[in-house]
C-alpha cells in the first residue's frame, strides 16, 4: 500500500491494564497522560527512530533507538510488512510517562506509533485492525503478546480481550461519573520480573474466587453498577505477589480506600496504583492520601486523575 | 415468628449450574420441568417429610425421608430456625426429575420448600433471602454450600454468585430469544465424586483463558450478544475432567453444535448436557441430534427444551 500524506502526529493515552481482578485480559484508557508520535515518510524502506523525548522535552538514553528493541519501532514494522508498504519512516517519540511504569507506556507509544503510520494510508485500517500490530510492538518490552493495555490505547474505554486465538475484544463504554488516580512511586519494576514472580499453578478455589470477581465487574462496569464494581475490585492471585515489590503497597491501598476509592490495586504491573472513584473530587482526595503515604516514606511519586476515556488513540495532525 | 396459613404449595424449576465457563459462580433457571413441595403446618415442631413422590407419581425410596438427610428438609430446618418459628412443617415432595441428574434437582427441591414455607408466614421474606436457607438445604446432597444452582432456582432468571462472604447475587435477565436444551443420559453421577474428580491446583495460563471467556459470557449475555455468548461458552477447566464420566461426551456436543447450538457443555456435575441456541426450533433440532446419539449407543435419554426463565421459585397455592 502507498503512502497518501507525509507526515502524520497522533496521540495515545496511559492504560490501566488487570484491573485488580482482571489479570491479562482487562483493560481501560486514560484521557491523559499519553505519548505522542510523529512519522515522516522516506522513500527508503523500514523505520528508523530518530529521536525519543521524555516528559521533560530532554533526549532520553533510556529507551532504545533500534526499530526491533524499541515498541514504537518493532510496532510499525509489523505494520508495514502486514499493509506491504511501499515506504518507510522516520520516526519521533515523545513520552509523557516513564517506560516500567505500570501505567501502559510501551504501549501508548506503540499504538501512538501505528495509529500515526495508519493516517498516512490512502485506505485506512480501522482502529480494531491495527490492535493486532500494536500488540507485536508492546511484546518487546513485555517479553510476550498482551493487549490488555495496547487494545485499550488504541481502541479505547474498557476492553476486555475475551480470548487471543483469534484475538476477541469486547469493549465496554465506561461509567461517565467514574474517575481514575494513578499513584506512581518514583521506582522501576520490569514486566517480565513482575511476570516471573507469578506462580505457574494456582488453587482452584482462589481462580474461582477471581472469576466470581471479575464476572461481577465486567457486570458492574456495564450497568454502572458503583456497588458492585466496588464489591468485585480484588485481586486475590497477582497483587499477593506483587505488592512485596511496591514499598508501602498495604499503607498506599488503605489510604486510597479511606478516602472514599471504589478499589485500589496495581495498575498493570506496577509499581504504579491505580484507584477507582466516583467522582474527579474523591479521585482528587484519593491522590492526595496516597501521596502522602509516599511522602512519609520519603519516595517521590508522581499523582495522575483523569476520567476513564471513552476514545483510545487519536490523530493530532496528517499533512 | 407464626404461621398465618395452614397449607402452601411451591414450585421450583430445573437449573443448569457452571454454564461452562462459570464453575461454582453461575447459574440459569430453565420454565421447566420443576419440582413442586406442599407444607402444612403442624403443632409439633420440626419437620417430617411425609412422601417423595416421583415423576411417574409413584412413591421414590431413593430419597431419605429424614429431614436432616433431605434436601427440603435441610433447607426447612434452617428456615425455621433463621425465622424462630412457633410452628412445624409436614412435607410432599414431587418431584419432577431425578436426583444426580445434572439439573439441579436437589436445589429445586430445597427451593420449593423453602418458597413454601415462607408463603405461611406473618410477613414472608424476600425471595433473595430465602438462598441461603436453600443453599443449606442444598449442601445435604452436594456436601458444601453452593449457590449456583439454589439461587437460580428461587430468584429466577441467570444469576452470578460474585462471591460468598457475604453472598453477593447479580441477576441478569436472560436475553427473550435463548433456549436451553438438556439431554439428560439415563445414569447419575454424584456431584461429590465429581467434585473430588477436580484438581485442586490448575495452571494459571488456563484459569486466565477461563476467566476471559467468563467476562465474555457475562458481557454477552447482558447485551444480549450472540456471537459473543457462542464465543465465550467454552469451558477449559472442569469440562476436560468431568466428560470421561459422560458416555459419548464429545459426539453428543458435536451433535449440538452442528446442530445450530451457541454452545454446550455439561450441566451442573452432568451426567445431563446443556446446550443454548437462538430460538426454540434449533433448541428442538439441537435435542433431536442428542438424542440420535445416545440411541445410537444404546443409552436411553431423555431431551427437555425450555426457554430460560425469567422468573424462579412461585407459590402455586396459599390457604
Amino acid at each position: 500500500m502507498k503512502a497518501a500524506y507525509q507526515e502524520a502526529t497522533a496521540f495515545a493515552p496511559a492504560t490501566v491494564a488487570n484491573v485488580a481482578c482482571g489479570f491479562d485480559v482487562l483493560g481501560f484508557a486514560l484521557e491523559s497522560p499519553g505519548d505522542e508520535v510523529t512519522v515522516h515518510v522516506t522513500r527508503k524502506p523500514g523505520v528508523q527512530i530518530i529521536a525519543v523525548e521524555s516528559d521533560n522535552g530532554l533526549p532520553t538514553s533510556h529507551l532504545p533507538l533500534h526499530p526491533h528493541k524499541n515498541t514504537a519501532g518493532g510496532a510499525i514494522l509489523a505494520l508495514l510488512e502486514g499493509i506491504q508498504a511501499k515506504f518507510g519512516v522516520e520516526v519521533h517519540i515523545r513520552k509523557r510517562m516513564p517506560a516500567g511504569s505500570g501505567m501502559g507506556s510501551s504501549a501508548a507509544s506503540a499504538a501512538a506509533a501505528v495509529v500515526a503510520v495508519n493516517a498516512l494510508l490512502e485506505e485506512p485500517l480501522a482502529l480494531e485492525q491495527l490492535v493486532d500490530f500494536g500488540m507485536k510492538g508492546e511484546a518487546i518490552a513485555s517479553g510476550s503478546e498482551h493487549a490488555d493495555n495496547v487494545a485499550p490505547a488504541i481502541i479505547g474505554g474498557i476492553v476486555l480481550i475475551r480470548g487471543y486465538h483469534p484475538i476477541d475484544l469486547v469493549r465496554i463504554d465506561p461509567p461517565n461519573n467514574l474517575y481514575c488516580t494513578i499513584i506512581r512511586p518514583h521506582c522501576a519494576i520490569s514486566t517480565k520480573a513482575a511476570r516471573e514472580l507469578l506462580p505457574k499453578q494456582i488453587p482452584l478455589q482462589t481462580a474461582i474466587t477471581q472469576w466470581g470477581n471479575l464476572a461481577g465487574l465486567i457486570a458492574g462496569l456495564i450497568r454502572g453498577d458503583d456497588g458492585l464494581i466496588a464489591r468485585s475490585l480484588h485481586d486475590v492471585i497477582v497483587e499477593p505477589y506483587r505488592a512485596a515489590l511496591i514499598p508501602g503497597f498495604y499503607a498506599l491501598k488503605e489510604a486510597a480506600l479511606n478516602a472514599g476509592a471504589l478499589g485500589c490495586s496495581i495498575s498493570g504491573s506496577g509499581p504504579s496504583l491505580f484507584a477507582l472513584s466516583t467522582s474527579e473530587n474523591i479521585a482528587r482526595a484519593v491522590g492526595t492520601a496516597m501521596y502522602a503515604v509516599c511522602a512519609d516514606m520519603h519516595i517521590d511519586s508522581t499523582v495522575y486523575v483523569s476520567r476513564l476515556a471513552h476514545g483510545g488513540s487519536r490523530v493530532l495532525s496528517v499533512h
